[in-house]
């Protein structure tokens, strides 16, 4: 049994790290879990929709930890054209996230169609970007399609998309059901997947009485979690780390109680696990209690980083020991902003145990 | 459209109201909710196994209540004997309810084999006892058995009990699937069905984002709800109201986070809906809504009276009228205890606005 571990520069191909008092109180966490490259979300109020708002959000980040590789993506929207995607291109911008209408966080500017985004699908597909699919549809009672099933709802879209542009380089972002591996695999080698650390552990057994474990998609059954394990076992090289950590306030996090002049109301809680802090030392805990540790270097560093293009630094690596006292390596913080009253953040995997630091 | 609804007396066959300071708050919300016979749950700590035990609880809720007539269920466990059902029978103890161990509120006391139930079954059948099933196995991962699945694997014990206990009375309680109405429907008329209010609204999209819609069993998808739905509309005697209403504190229905010297950590938040105080006009409210409002008397009052042999009390009817004012209806309160500081509990529908009032 190994008690070291040394691996290239890990790379997180799917992270939120927000705007304001909350951007400066979680930035700077994405390097201390262990991530050297960060694949940077645009779903901010208002979405990033030009590439003069992308570049002015990564000054900010370069600002808050010039340590950070920090690549940016546009929000697909209807202000998205060929021309802003050629000028996006030349500005360095990798990427283009789509969200269907509603489904998750600040996706109410999100897409009901692809269809008329394919002269935009086929600039990119020029430019050499890369289309980030948030993967689900958005639930409809009538067709039986919940949170449940909307993943494999949307597999008919990428199958589509992957078809329609073969040299478009598609990811599935954080797959949580077995269909949804099997339709990846099952494409060709232009489209990759991301896969989280929470739903390798996540079922729906450990999300329903735990809002802190409410995220979407959701954590589905067991066979599903052990899908994403296989996934990470084959050593397939289309599977590869993005964490999609969206850290929320707590108070977002909970139902909370209200009263008014027209009575009591409770609110909904907000979808979203943060696993920023503790990322790497987490996913090699999670990775060896399926037997994948051998497979770590490839899903966080290598795998990656092949798909999108982004070579490691020289000698940049990142070195973990095992954690042998058993009274350490426990998650004991949350996360607080000094400038912001009650501003604070529930990491994943609070009270419980990683069995890896970072040197 | 009617403005007016009478009703005999109606009945809620599945309440929990607790013990302690909790049952002094919730037993008299059971009858401002309309119900005028209710069928109470045993899973109090320690669990009600003996006759002794649920006559002294039956005196604490007549003591509270008297209004309402009670029907009291032992819990089962290796204490319920053959002899110990005589004297239940005797005493005029109407049923017994089986948890599978582990999978609900104090249910650790829970069964893991009916095999050796089958003598405790046989006296049951021949007393004329009914056996209440929480139809739910225990989550096991490694067959793919999560809490969405688990009240489907418990059908084939459903049947089998059927089969072997011909003329055994059996309930399956709070029925959430379509395969559980299906299941129901195949059987002899030995077999009922009781159905929640609660799983006639939701989904499991209500459900993830709101620990108040947090409940064992969970909602499913809408499919299982329109299942559930169907059941009333066909005017099936064997579906009746078991609400499961299921108060909690406010303070066990939150991810609660505490600080120790050990460091953070965060709570799970319990299982349970609270319908109670507002239960026949919401059922009425939400048949109205699917078009079932001429269900409404076999739904609560006389399909579930039928099926356990007890009658409606001569001139006790349950009036209710409609709603209006569109300012009124609207549930506005959580339930305070007055004695206990902190003992506050929030009921279903909260903020929402019901269409029928009681009289």
């Amino acid at each position: 049994m190994s008690n070291e571990i040394t691996i290239p520069s890990p790379a997180d191909f799917h992270v939120h790290v927000r705007q304001g008092k909350m951007c400066e109180l979680v930035t700077p966490q994405v390097a201390k879990g262990g991530v050297r490259t960060a694949y940077v979300m645009p779903n901010l109020v208002p979405p990033l929709t030009s590439t003069e708002a992308v570049l002015s959000y990564k000054a900010e980040l370069e600002r808050i930890d010039p340590s950070v590789q920090w690549l940016m993506t546009l929000y697909l929207h209807p202000d998205v054209t060929p021309e802003e995607i050629r000028k996006a291109a030349k500005a360095g911008i990798s990427g283009v996230k789509s969200y269907p209408r509603g489904v998750t966080t600040n996706s109410n500017s999100g897409i009901e169609d692809y269809g008329v985004y394919y002269p935009v699908f086929k600039a990119m597909e020029e430019e050499g970007m890369v289309l980030n699919l948030h993967g689900e549809v958005p639930s409809d009672p009538e067709k039986n399609i919940s949170i449940l099933n909307a993943e494999v709802h949307f597999l008919t879209h990428l199958r589509k998309l992957a078809l329609d542009f073969p040299k478009l380089r598609i990811v599935l972002e954080h797959a949580t059901t077995s269909s949804a591996i099997e339709t990846v695999s099952s494409l060709s080698s232009n489209v990759g997947c991301s896969i989280t650390a929470h739903h390798l552990y996540l079922t729906i057994d450990e999300v329903a009485p735990q809002p802190h474990h409410f995220c979407k998609p959701l954590a589905k059954e067991p066979k599903d979690r052990k899908a994403l394990q296989e996934a990470i076992l084959s050593g397939n090289p289309k599977f590869f780390l993005g964490s999609d950590s969206a850290p929320h306030p707590l108070a977002s996090k909970i139902p909370n109680l209200t009263h008014s002049e027209i009575g009591a109301a409770v609110s909904a809680c907000a979808a979203g696990v943060y696993t920023s802090p503790i990322l790497i030392p987490l996913v090699a805990t999670l990775l060896e209690s399926f037997g994948a540790l051998d497979k770590l270097q490839g899903f966080v560093s290598d795998n990656g980083r092949n798909f999108y293009g982004v070579p490691v630094k020289e000698g940049d690596e990142l070195r973990m020991r095992r954690i042998t006292d058993e009274d350490k390596g426990i998650v004991r913080n949350t996360f607080k902003s000094e400038e912001i009253e009650g501003l604070e953040v529930v990491p994943f995997w609070l009270g419980k145990r990683l069995n890896w630091e970072i040197v």
